[in-house]
């Protein structure tokens, strides 16, 4: 008898339903019995809210539209286990919970935090001698995961984003005046997907103008000035930005708009976004016209747009995580290694989790250029191979089909 | 000797170079010599920005790309003509770069102020007596047009919101707290747009819970307790906003923030958008989590994402204006009739431009809920047949390929 239970946690991506469905068609393979899922991630396990996968996934078509299907399809948590000592009760209630259901393996979907959670597992399973094997399966869209070449959800995203940039560069041309587009990405740390609009450029398109990434300090003044020397150049002028770029105080550039536009219950400032403050500089220094663009959260989970190459590769992690943990590993992550750059090729490797878990992958400073308003080829080279190939959407009377959970409480 | 001239005017759409294809193809096959394009509308006109359009489109794969190229191919315009009277010399400059190229008939790819210029080229051709030809070719993805069943660009704007919002909602459910998003979409005056996002409702999906049109006067504090409503019975919630509604003083809802983001050089308010004033009166008032996600000039370039029967109708509207030219007709524009709902077919009509240009098209009351949060089938069921079928975009190392205009200018 070998069951298996499986979690998503943190933000989503376009691809974290395809690393669901390799832990749940990896682990029916290999002989798993029952597959379940926690529903909103380990908060759904502690209040025994709890699915068998199989009876949602009935057949094949089911199985192709998880992976085409954006959000977590588990629903998802922002739960952070608290340190063991002092909360044994909080983690014997957990295996309490895994030992009834029978699990032999414990997989979990996610970015830093949720390696966190596989860590603390592992070591609690380690103190009180429990044969569950912890597997962590990582996925985020703003790939700064250490020790992985990249996480799953990073190469969906980034062809999302790199697609619609080129249609806003396009766009952008079509009149005969002055424009200036400010793009604002994700990204509150790591400048990985601001990147990505640099692949934007090509025989058809003319990319983007200025780049900045929140590894570079942000210097308003010389934004301004950077502007300046791109308008005397270009009609259009197109700027990338991540949300997260701050000034040299430490602010973010968006908590510097004198005005919020709502203070809510709790005393939260509603900001105004990072791009809306800069179109509205530039328009006050230059009179020209602006728009600011948020891609929001587009970005992860415009499954309409998903890169293959993730897709496969998201699949991949998670059946290499069932593998991993049938061959008796534990605390441990799947990363993906990069074997060779050109012919591009992936292998998964298991990694122990210890050395993944809290760190944080910035973009290197090495792979920005000087002036800090662009990236270097290293970096486009390095994303390129993670946007490649296409699969399309199911479209079923015109709109990209779906599979939602039908919340079927087993426990 | 017969030369034909083409541009597009106003705000693009992902399917105006197809009407622009729909041009230069059937004017090539009923045998014109040169299509000429004007660059950036009837401005490039007057300038003597025009391009030989054969010299742009060399191929095959120029033409398949054109279709799938957002923004307009040859630039656009804002410019209106002015009143005849009085500015005879601006017409006659006109008439005789028309005469200089033996222009034998001229179309224009645009909306309602493109229409204008349609009507008032064609009435100050027949006082002077002049032979050339003026067909309008209808495009905005507003949907505003009077007399068409419906404008090409619609369509495809239609199925990119609809597309987006199904995504929107799957990732608003992923945790499980209370999220209201709040969808900002284009349409000043008329609310077509918005009521696509009606569309994203099916077996696969929830549907946005309260959709607020322009046609409708909005009441900040009766949306405020339609949230509330709609937040008792589920844990999130999405709305779908155009931007263009106003409350009984005639104010639009962005208006209504107390701060501005910014004053630019020229004195105009940098207005906090609608969605995002909205998104903060309700978190300030219920103390839930808030996301306002504006849709932008996304769902007029969003050309990776094309409904088949748009790019099929935006192409037949600019070949049956030729061939309206072809036989004779003059001061037409080329309208779109539906000859049966199920299955649906329209056909192209030619119309008489007088009464079609700056007549606005708006939503019919009748096809709006009482309670002004909703719209009746009736709105679904004329918008659904323009978002079938799909052409994909050709991509090329992981991204869609366009073509640009190499602005050659042959005068």
């Amino acid at each position: 008898m070998k069951n298996v239970i499986v979690g998503q946690s943190g933000g989503p991506t376009a691809v974290i339903n395809s690393s669901l469905l390799g832990v749940y068609k990896t682990a029916r393979d290999r002989g798993a019995d029952i597959v379940y899922g926690m529903v909103h991630g380990v908060k759904g396990l502690l209040d025994g809210d709890i699915v068998n996968l199989s009876e949602s996934l009935k057949n094949d078509i089911d199985m192709d539209l998880l992976k085409r299907t954006p959000s977590s399809f588990l629903g998802s948590c922002r739960y952070k286990l608290p340190d063991i000592d002092g909360n044994e009760k909080t983690y014997d209630k957990i295996f309490a919970k895994l030992e009834e259901l029978e699990i032999y393996a414990f997989f979990y979907i996610g970015g830093n935090d949720s390696m966190d959670t596989i860590m603390r597992l592992t070591d609690y399973a380690k103190r009180i001698k429990s044969p569950v094997k912890f597997i962590g399966v990582p996925k985020t869209i703003d790939n700064d995961l250490a020790i992985t070449d990249h996480t799953p959800g990073f190469g969906s995203a980034a062809k999302y984003i790199a697609a619609t940039t080129k249609e806003i560069i396009r766009d952008g041309l079509v009149y005969d005046y002055p424009v200036v587009s400010v793009i604002e990405v994700m990204g509150r740390n790591a400048g990985w997907l601001t990147a990505a609009t640099a692949l934007a450029k090509g025989e058809d398109c003319e990319g983007v103008d200025l780049i900045y990434l929140p590894e570079v300090v942000f210097d308003v003044d010389k934004f301004i000035a950077d502007v300046g020397v791109m308008l005397k150049q270009n009609r259009s002028v197109v700027i990338a930005v991540s949300e997260g770029v701050k000034v040299a105080d430490g602010r973010y550039v968006c908590e510097l708009a004198e005005h919020v536009d709502y203070v809510d219950a709790f005393g939260h400032k509603q900001l105004a976004g990072t791009a809306r403050y800069l179109a509205g500089r530039v328009a006050a220094n230059y009179g020209v016209k602006t728009r600011a663009i948020e891609l929001s959260s587009l970005q992860r989970c415009a499954s309409h747009i998903q890169a293959r190459v993730d897709v496969t590769e998201a699949y991949n992690v998670g059946g290499a995580a069932v593998k991993a943990a049938f061959e008796g590993l534990s605390g441990q992550v799947i990363t993906l290694k990069r074997v060779s750059d050109d012919p591009y090729m992936c292998i998964t490797e298991p990694a122990d989790v210890h050395l993944i878990a809290n760190v944080e992958k910035k973009v290197p400073v090495e792979w920005i250029t000087e002036d800090g308003t662009g990236v270097k080829p290293e970096l486009t080279h390095y994303i390129f191979p993670l946007i490649q190939a296409e699969i399309a959407p199911l479209w079923v009377e015109g709109l990209p089909r779906h599979i939602k959970l039908g919340f079927t409480k087993t426990k």
